[in-house]
């Protein structure tokens, strides 16, 4: 089961000049399924990237992160899904570096021009072979209309391909990710890959990056648990060739904040075994960061989550998670004589003064909004409930 | 469905000199069902307490802390179930307070010198005079015999009574303790009361039960979620008279341990909806803050959790875990190429080589050992699988 979002469909997105897609059957873990995606960016573009913070990180991040430190610009990035080349040490690296050498004699440029990406299951060796015999077909299907097969390229697990797309005045900015949330058995969960149009000098994609990812990546739980091969991609080229001001500039940070929060949602939306998808907001509270440690402690409290599957507003649980956030070695500032929380708009709780409102929670989507009534701190966080399926799915994987 | 430990029973409990027990039939919420507890203390007592860290605490764990801190010795217990206190502001310490005052002028103290206690329903007033009505009954009852039903009337949820006791060379460590694991939907989780005849000068207490609830209390995860009402209190009071040293200051902190430790095992064994109790030893870590960070982390994972409800030693999930545990602002130090993995003393991965062995963890036990191979720290921790019951328990709870 999956909440139906009804996101901007594939044909929204419009194409962006100067970067070409192609994408192959190349069989690398499973036959007659297109598993492999090149991207290839004009000269002039300029790329930053987020990654997994997990301690245990594949190879092919390693290599992005090392490829993205080094002298030249990146032209080209090579997608699969099936193996994730994770926890496959010095051999998944020397994997992942060919692979990235292949494409790049197709393309003309350096093996270190290359951003590799992979996902699927983790512990297995990555079959260069099968990848190389692929590349052909992804280099002559390149082309900067193929963003519809290229989103269903990189699904795995997924139901739907996630695709989302804003145009502003004279710029595009447009993405694609994979990610079926919670049900992610092996563990090589989320990637995304974003182009925008918009001039970008050296080092600019990182700083624009960073914010969108923290409010929209950063902000999405499912289970709380972080993959090995999380990695979301900039590409931008310039190609719109308008000229910058600070309102356009602006304006980029906000279409490019919003394709990232759309393609975060379609990802919680399609987790196996979500019914519900809330958001919970906080605000009032001693700072952003602290507002942040409390929405997402209730963002994966387990008993928040079961009331939400149980269409129940127990909103005891959200002051008590609420209550219990980790900050700074200790628990963030909460004080329950001040706070006002509500349902879809329902004040359940005012300034510490239960209403004896039982709101409607019964639909597919639910809001609950804290107010600290502390500071001028606020954040926001998108999550799932925890259900049947979560349980059966995850408990059934391999067996 | 709960793992059945085959606790030390009550039987085993020995009578220690100088601490009477007596309950009563309040009515507090429930009519006929044990509910209301005074546990009386001879002069010469030394009293600590260790309580919840959640920031929304319930009024009575704020009157123990006030009562600690005072000036007069504590001299006796109330505990009530039904109604936690929690969440009922100025009104709720009012009433606490309330409480003591009764139970000191049935005891002939003062009301500084009681420690009250309760458990139950979050929001709802407590009924004073209901306490007050039932306190009668309980004084009557005061004996030192009274431990079997003592650990029944402080049950709420839990399907068994816990109670654990350790003799050594002329002292004794007793304890009870209430608290139904995961299930908890009222919040107002686990309360557990630890005596013992040792002799201990004033502020001694405290420093025997801190690392002892560490090593128990503060080691075991249901669902991650700290409560509003868990307390710990210690009451010691010299009656056993045997001479102190080095010797049996050790013997009585290990003692305390094993108490602690086995009602910590009694409280994770009774959740609703538990099937497998599971025991995470992390050795091998830069240092023991980071082991506990990792084993925490590990202990607490919904993907580790629902693999162990499904019988599966998918162990990359534990690495997964294992690689993203918060610790001081970032992640703790692994390295996957230097990690041990076994369940049930099978090696599945031996300094990160997968050795290709399917463990046996069909069983209601599990033992999981990650050596990091990075130092020397250790750490431990006890957690339960997660499964369809617990969702249904959660999610129904209300409706």
């Amino acid at each position: 089961m999956a909440v139906n979002l009804e996101p901007p469909r594939a044909e929204d997105l419009l194409t962006i000049s100067g970067v070409r897609l192609g994408v192959a059957r190349a069989g690398v873990r499973k036959p007659n399924r297109k598993d492999l995606l090149v991207v290839a960016l004009d000269e002039g573009s300029r790329v930053a990237g987020v990654f997994t913070r997990n301690r245990f990180r594949a190879a092919p991040v390693l290599v992005c992160k090392e490829h993205l430190n080094g002298e030249l610009p990146i032209r080209a990035l090579v997608v699969n899904t099936g193996v994730a080349n994770a926890g496959t040490g010095d051999s998944g690296l020397r994997n992942a570096r060919a692979v990235c050498a292949a494409v790049a004699q197709h393309l003309d440029i350096e093996p270190t021009q290359v951003l590799p990406m992979s996902t699927g299951v983790i512990m297995e060796p990555l079959p260069v072979d099968r990848i190389e015999k692929g590349l052909p077909d992804c280099i002559e299907d390149l082309a900067p209309g193929h963003w519809v097969s290229a989103a269903e390229a990189i699904m795995t697990t997924d139901t739907v391909s996630k695709e989302a797309a804003v145009s502003r005045g004279g710029f595009t900015v447009g993405g694609m990710a994979k990610g079926s949330g919670m049900i992610h058995p092996d563990l090589a969960t989320m990637l995304a890959i974003v182009t925008t149009d918009y001039p970008l000098a050296p080092g600019e994609p990182i700083e624009f990056l960073r914010p969108a990812v923290d409010e929209s990546f950063n902000s999405i739980s499912v289970d709380g648990d972080c993959s090995t091969n999380d990695a979301v991609v900039l590409l931008a080229n310039g190609a719109s060739a308008i000229e910058r001001t600070p309102a356009t500039d602006l304006a980029f940070a906000a279409a490019l904040r919003k394709t990232c929060r759309e393609l975060a949602e379609q990802i919680v939306a399609d987790g196996e075994g979500v019914t519900v998808l809330a958001e919970i907001t906080v605000t009032g509270a001693a700072d952003d960061g602290q507002a942040k440690a409390i929405a997402r402690r209730i963002a994966t409290s387990a008993l928040v989550k079961t009331a939400l599957f149980g269409r129940d507003a127990n909103w005891g649980r959200v002051l008590m998670a609420a209550g219990s956030a980790p900050y700074n070695g200790g628990y963030a500032e909460v004080d329950v004589d001040r706070m006002t929380l509500s349902y879809n708009g329902s004040v359940v709780l005012e300034r510490g003064a239960p209403m004896g409102v039982e709101p409607d929670v019964s639909g597919t989507t639910c809001t609950i909004g804290l107010d600290l009534g502390i500071g001028t701190g606020t954040a926001s966080y998108l999550t799932s409930d925890l259900s049947y399926d979560y349980v059966r799915i995850n408990a059934d994987y391999r067996t």
